[in-house]
């Protein structure tokens, strides 16, 4: 365990780089134009995401980075023979200059910049503007070709970018892991049998499902293809009668794995899925699918077919978001373990912070190596957002080394991150200080908390939304003038996407708060140029235990929240009760896990208020 | 004034006569039967609406009470040549199969029950069934042909309930009223200006109207065709540009009026509105219509029509809820003469109640006639809803000869009504109470209270809709694991519509709050076969005189709010600050318009707590 600046480790899980080279855009746009050409194409789109929409892409899957040198989590590029526009949302209207070449690009905002408007605009009358079928969902693909309807046609090509990419990286094969009935809590053949009978109540005859979340969820299995996320890229048709079929790579699977899948799966290779979804076809099957995930080219029809489509949002996004009881005696253990290094982190920052030569980089390296202190860590679950002062107030700020400062006296310092652990997945945010705070500075703070605790506490009737709770982070904030610019929470997954649908808690969440749910619950205040506040536990939606027909929220994140930047004045009794009794849950649970040192610290930082 | 029971006058405005004979169903029903066999229709629908789709219908339109018995504000009639359905929600399912013949009538749940479930299981495949175009929006009948494919067709047909009805009343010819600039703030020259802008900007040729609040609204003019709510019924046709067509009966205008509404309007009879349609459809012209709310026969295509239809929502709506200086002082002085009548009214109740002699019917009529002293007073703007006991605790009680109570000693009265005055529409409500409340109802009452005061003093960030800020009217209920099963607020129009949109506040609303807007705020708490309790106020949406970029309310209703009900312990500093001003405001706003007994009175009812 580190102790001084020294004995930091570098990061495994997180690159500080920057990956781009503005100068390779040039060639590989002309070579995509040669493409272009070959096909007689007036336009072409390259979106960001895979056949399997995640949110962390494997190497040979960066197709947009690759032509565009872009490497932010949102975006797409417009390319026509002579102009090209990389549309980005406000998060990347910095980045994305940067790392383009902007005498080839045009950077353009979303949602402000509509595709179909830029394509009118672009390429002439009765154009062919071609698209990768695996990559756009049905929906988008539906959408934009009636936006350019009397336009522009909208035809499904080859994979371009592929076929300019020469030392294109070779997809993952992460090792698969059977999470087994005991640690899944319910058995696949269970899962499957339940999902069969939803596919007979809507007269489907098969359900495909290209979400690597849902499958791993439906199979009980976990892999090692992308980093975060630990899922096997894979797709899978589930019959409405017999055995699914589970295409993946076989070389993911150990002979006794392959053997043990198979007794609830039919295992195929990848490449065998588009000919199974053309057989589907050709039988003139009824086929479910969720047009806002699956590919276009599964969804795709012509005239001659026979076959229907079955549209309805993935059966398993509900069923997987309301976790199981084993998931979430997972999730708890998981919760502990992060709650042993928080501490850990927590305590040597109190004791390297006020040195002032902390780095951004130093903070999240550090955070990363004690969290590999517990084995059963295999990765973090998504990159730590280390901002100091002024960084801390981008909303989704990633750290390098261009980028990378040193937390100076009187700065706060914004630390957003998580493990994923064998038994769960975890995501905490918790702000820290340098030597001293100013009185606004803990004003701020203290409304955000005061809105974290709100819906720590809130009991609600089943049937409640998140749209509908999330003023209640918001109102301490908004009695003084201000806000923040991003939803209260989103959906986490147990051992699997730290983002997760369908339910949240911003007021674009229109569905209904579940039992068994797991939500963030992460206000915040940032002020531009110079510091950001975000406080974040996860929460387990439940059952009320008092009132039949209402639910509440047990908090699953155990770390202290800094009493030293607590205005104690502006908390209610109610509130001053929860954070103590917050705290000594936090002593009594993650205690016992510390040395001497760290449990005297613990001891301190959860002392009541 | 009336001070004691005998000289309460009976109410004008309001029957609490039962008009319904079951006995009338059975030939009814034979006669419409013979009109859908001349024209071979395997089933028929009867809706309750008529083209304008107001809350109030007039009497020759009321086709679903006509041939079911059925007097409900909302409802759909099935009907097969064997059997027959009325589809009614949860408020109407003791009072529908009281109204109907049951031995002929099916009574169904909504929205349980759909209709083209009860059609598909019901008529033959390949059936046709009939509709008159007039009765259903465009909308209804896509859904419901596209819901009914592949079994029966939807056909329109003449008005068959019509040609049954040998002695329909006449429609109304309520006398025109015209505004005047003054009153309505912008001149109806401007209002159409700005609309034919806006028909440009959507390349639209013309705009169908066929909601009498919006046509009242751009032509400023009021009418009296139907009870409670002002408007004259007709269509208007808004060319992109030249004059507008404004269909309305002459015989509703004086001459002089007719020549000063003729200078913005060319004014055609009613019955010229349907072949004006046709002539823009002939003409090949983009008609812009709001799907929702335009009878079906105006959107009505076939093949070879040209013409183009350019569906968005009704852009008046959104306008006309934001009110103009002028509207919002007509709606301020509307509530201060509210708010004397109000004075009176609970005087009245304070020294009449303890009796025990009251009933509900004396109640809502001594509250008509307060409301009726005020010469500017014209009707009320719905129904009172004056529940005793129990009866308060039906959400949207109507008492009638049949249901009439007396209230009795330690129960509460929920008292519900509204009046349309020429300055503006009021909507209040106040629970009063007999002789003793007990503790429980005040805490119930309490509890309402601080949910209606949380909304009251919200100030908000522009853009938050009604949806998320609902949840703060129920809080307090909430924590002792209660609720109220309706919404929080609804728009309200100024000399118009007591209901209207398009914004509101309840999780449905996802339309953001602006200036100008008038909300009603009437959380409540229901205990069944028990009493009913719930607090209103009007609000209008300011822009915060504090904060840039934030809305806050000004509460339009001035009438106190019983103290004798509330549990002061259990409302915070801040909560009793704003009763107490609340009240000191009442005091002054209403106190010099009321003689010296009930100013005493006043004086007692608003003191400080």
């Amino acid at each position: 365990m580190p102790s001084s600046l020294s004995e930091i480790e570098p990061a495994k899980f997180q690159s500080f780089d920057t990956e781009t080279d503005p100068a390779q855009v040039a060639p590989r746009l002309a070579a995509l134009r040669g493409e272009m050409r070959k096909l007689e194409l007036d336009g072409f789109l390259i979106p960001l995401s895979d056949a399997h929409r995640g949110e962390s892409l494997p190497a040979c899957e960066r197709r947009l980075a690759f032509v565009t040198g872009f490497t932010g989590s949102a975006g797409l590029a417009l390319i026509s023979p002579e102009k090209a526009a990389l549309l980005v949302d406000g998060r990347y209207t910095l980045q994305a200059p940067a790392q383009t070449d902007t005498s080839l690009i045009d950077v353009l905002p979303l949602p402000q910049t509509h595709p179909a408007d830029w394509l009118r605009e672009t390429v002439p009358p009765n154009s062919r503007v071609g698209y990768n079928p695996w990559l756009h969902t049905l929906s988008e693909i539906r959408k934009w070709s009636r936006d350019l309807k009397d336009h522009a046609a909208l035809v499904p090509t080859p994979d371009l970018v592929a076929s300019i990419w020469p030392d294109r990286p070779a997809p993952p094969r992460g090792q698969v892991e059977l999470l087994g009935d005991n640690r899944a809590g319910i058995s696949a053949r269970e899962k499957i049998r339940s999902l069969q009978r939803q596919l007979a109540d809507r007269k489907a005859d098969a359900l495909v499902l290209n979400v690597p979340e849902s499958i791993c969820w439906l199979f009980n299995i976990r892999g090692r293809d992308v980093p975060n996320t630990p899922v096997v890229l894979s797709f899978a048709i589930i019959p409405a009668a017999g055995t699914p079929i589970l295409f993946l790579d076989p070389d993911k699977l150990e002979p006794n794995q392959s053997k043990e899948l198979s007794a609830i799966a039919n295992i195929q290779p990848e490449d065998a899925f588009p000919k199974a979804v053309e057989r589907l076809k050709s039988d003139g099957a009824a086929i479910w699918l969720d047009p806002a995930t699956v590919p276009q080219f599964v969804g795709a029809t012509s005239k001659k077919d026979r076959f229907s489509l079955v549209e309805h949002p993935d059966p398993i996004a509900t069923e997987k978001a309301c976790k199981n009881p084993a998931e979430l005696d997972g999730m708890r253990e998981a919760h502990r373990l992060d709650g042993v290094a928080m501490a850990r982190f927590l305590h040597w920052f109190d004791n390297n912070a006020p040195t002032g030569q902390l780095t951004e980089i130093d903070i999240a390296s550090a955070l990363e190596g004690f969290r590999r202190l517990e084995p059963s860590l295999f990765d973090i679950s998504f990159d730590t957002i280390s901002g100091a002062g002024p960084d801390g107030a981008i909303v989704h700020y990633r750290v390098t080394k261009e980028t990378n400062r040193r937390l100076n006296p009187g700065e706060l310092m914004l630390v957003d991150s998580g493990g994923q652990y064998l038994s769960g997945t975890t995501d905490i945010t918790r702000t820290l200080f340098c030597q001293s705070a100013s009185a606004e500075q803990k004003d701020r703070f203290t409304r955000v908390l005061k809105g974290m605790i709100a819906i720590s506490m809130l009991c609600f009737p089943e049937g409640t939304n998140g749209a509908q709770i999330d003023i209640l982070a918001r109102l301490p904030l908004w009695q003084v003038g201000l806000n923040y610019n991003h939803g209260t929470g989103h959906g986490v997954g147990a051992g699997l996407a730290v983002h997760e649908g369908p339910a949240g808690i911003a007021p674009r969440y229109q569905v209904p708060l579940q039992a068994g749910m797991i939500l963030s619950n992460e206000p915040g205040y940032y002020r531009e140029g110079a510091y950001g506040i975000r406080t974040e536990n996860l929460l387990h939606v439940t059952k009320s235990p008092e009132t039949d027909g209402f639910l509440a929220f047990e908090t699953l994140t155990l770390a202290p929240i800094d009493t030293r930047l607590i205005n104690s004045e502006m908390l209610s009794p109610t509130e001053t009760d929860w954070l103590n009794t917050y705290h000594a849950r936090v002593l009594r649970e993650i205690g016992p896990g510390l040395n001497k040192e760290v449990l005297n610290w613990l001891e301190q930082a959860t002392s009541a208020i």
